[in-house]
């Protein structure tokens, strides 16, 4: 028995058969776009150059009748589709023929990470993990970077341990996601070129393009310039920012942001409210919410508490935070729905256009989770 | 002067444009599809279908050596594109022929929203706002269900002037975000039919497919079914859930979220640390929290008000997750790091496989929002 539906049904199979058929050719010729980059040691990642393409797509799209929103949403997700592949391929090389990097706590995941990028663009890695250290003049020999990718509560000791065994020449940098003390410590421990880096992405990204990583200035930035163009070859955005501002905005950024991770699941045991139960009964953006709180606690416990008591400003930071919630529950303790209409409309002026920017974006981030799990 | 990229790139813009092409093939050949359906009156959303076609696209794209993971997102945003395209359709209707609601609030915008649902599967829709009490007889004159969708804080004076108006057959339904009150408040002034409900979306989505409405039963089940029967016929999912779980749930997922919202902004405003001076330096999962936090104030001082001082056991439990934060902050006090490592694991014990799933699909979120946004 057939239906007018299943003649419909052949032809969007049909249709949709082509649109992978279509991909796959895409993909492949991305490929050979990749190739020849490397070939000429071009950047894998052209922002303007996507820009443009991004918007003729979009023209194109209204055009054809359709949703110009939506036509960039299904190029973007198109091309992310190549930009994973990439992930598999080679990089370019910075100018100047290959280095040697030396990379303590390489082991590590975000070690790992880096040690393939530098592997994978041709540059010699070598690795320095807690039991190598009777070997560490040997790998020293000819290094011209030592990046220190180690937990941030040992991050201090072993750059003053790494000190006597760096030429003068090496660059010295870190990977700690504090930046003050650390840097501290290089200018003390080196005489050489110094440079704090805070990579902003996690160890599982299929690739660099596209992350974030701030470059806290220590010394000679001239020197450590050919490690700042690998990593725009990677595709990496490199947001420079001095220490004092970096360690500032971290505090709120992770300090308070984990902990209040923390302290929302922690009252979610209290009150014996479990996420599946509360899952069946949220909106994409409550369900957003949950999720952000939840993958905290698919990681490593010793990690997030190296985050969260990093130092006494952070700690600091979080005590004033309770403050603050105490004198605002004033609020509720009387019932005062005006009060809280009037900090309400403080707090919008204060965060001005960005409100609106929030409520775009986010809007996007709930109709894509409601598709996707809804 | 040309380049071997040149070409690459002439292929590619080939090829989007052959993408564009097939997209817009697609969305016709679709709305073919919904006419078909709402000629035969049949649901316009398959759940059983979608997942067929998820799985068999899966499985292609994995043959063309495509990520089924990616391939997913792909034809989910592929298929959201037309379903945006049916909140111009018309819907079909449910068994039993047309019928006659009233909207009390329809002018508001969750009453809107709901109204042209009614109104495209062919029903009679009236609305009722303060100015028009004078005709509510009038209104009232052979109404098949009345829907109450007006501000929390006068939800139950309403529904107490709506008893005496109302006929025994009419049913007496509710929008409201919290449901044991306003249930008590329509059972004793309604002896006929009772049903509470809560649409879990905003009033801006495109059309009610895929979106959740809880459903609290209150009397006569049996005589609102036309009504549920409705509501699955435009794609809502309903949940059906007792109005006290309903009500502790909602607590947490509503009270304390924006309360959180709210402290969250207040604290950043007391820091003076600006949304748009931390974004530059956000990583994806945090720039999604802050966007999630600043597109509340791009909304209703008073509707958020309304929300939080919803009712006395939603501002209790504000102030006892004041007191669990004080009691959590005594870890920060004592430089408590083993204190913190070992509530954490607690916690993940609690959330089980949750956490899991919360680190694949925000996961998910991130990446997409690094695509778009970064």
């Amino acid at each position: 028995m057939t239906t007018p539906l299943d003649d419909h049904r052949r032809r969007l199979d049909t249709i949709d058969s082509q649109l992978l058929q279509l991909l796959s050719e895409r993909n492949s010729l991305v490929g050979e776009v990749l190739e020849t980059k490397l070939a000429a040691g071009l950047p894998v990642y052209a922002p303007e150059r996507e820009q443009a393409k991004v918007e003729a797509f979009r023209n194109a799209a209204t055009g054809h009748g359709l949703d110009p929103e939506w036509a960039e949403d299904f190029l973007r997700l198109v091309m992310s589709s190549s930009r994973e592949r990439q992930s598999q391929a080679n990089f370019p090389q910075c100018a100047g023929g290959p280095r040697t990097v030396l990379i303590v706590g390489g082991a590590g995941q975000l070690g790992q990470c880096y040690g393939r990028a530098f592997t994978a663009s041709g540059h010699s890695v070598r690795i320095l993990e807690p039991d190598g250290w009777e070997k560490v003049d040997e790998l020293m020999t000819g290094v011209d970077a030592v990046i220190v990718a180690v937990p941030i509560r040992v991050t201090e000791s072993v750059i003053s341990q790494l000190g006597p065994h760096l030429a003068a020449n090496t660059i010295l940098a870190d990977f700690t996601s504090h930046k003050t003390a650390p840097l501290k410590a290089m200018l003390q421990a080196h005489r050489g070129p110094v440079l704090g880096l805070h990579p902003m992405h996690g160890p599982d990204v299929a690739n660099l393009s596209k992350q974030l990583v701030i470059a806290c200035p220590g010394r000679q930035a001239k020197a450590s310039s050919w490690l700042l163009d690998q990593f725009h070859l990677w595709g990496l955005r490199v947001q420079e920012l001095d220490s004092a501002q970096h360690d500032r905005i971290m505090n709120q950024v992770q300090g308070l942001r984990h902990f209040l991770a923390l302290l929302h699941g922690s009252f979610m045991r209290a009150s014996d409210l479990a996420p599946k139960d509360i899952l069946a009964l949220s909106s994409p953006i409550y369900r957003a919410e949950l999720m952000m709180t939840g993958r905290i606690f698919a990681q490593n416990a010793e990690l997030y508490a190296d985050i969260v008591f990093a130092n006494a400003d952070r700690r600091q930071l979080l005590l004033d935070f309770l403050a603050h919630h105490d004198q605002l529950a004033t609020l509720i303790r009387n019932d005062d729905k005006a009060g809280f209409i009037s900090e309400f409309e403080a707090i919008g002026e204060f965060f001005g256009d960005f409100a609106e920017q929030a409520r775009t974006e986010s809007g996007y981030l709930i109709h894509r989770l409601a598709d996707r799990f809804a």
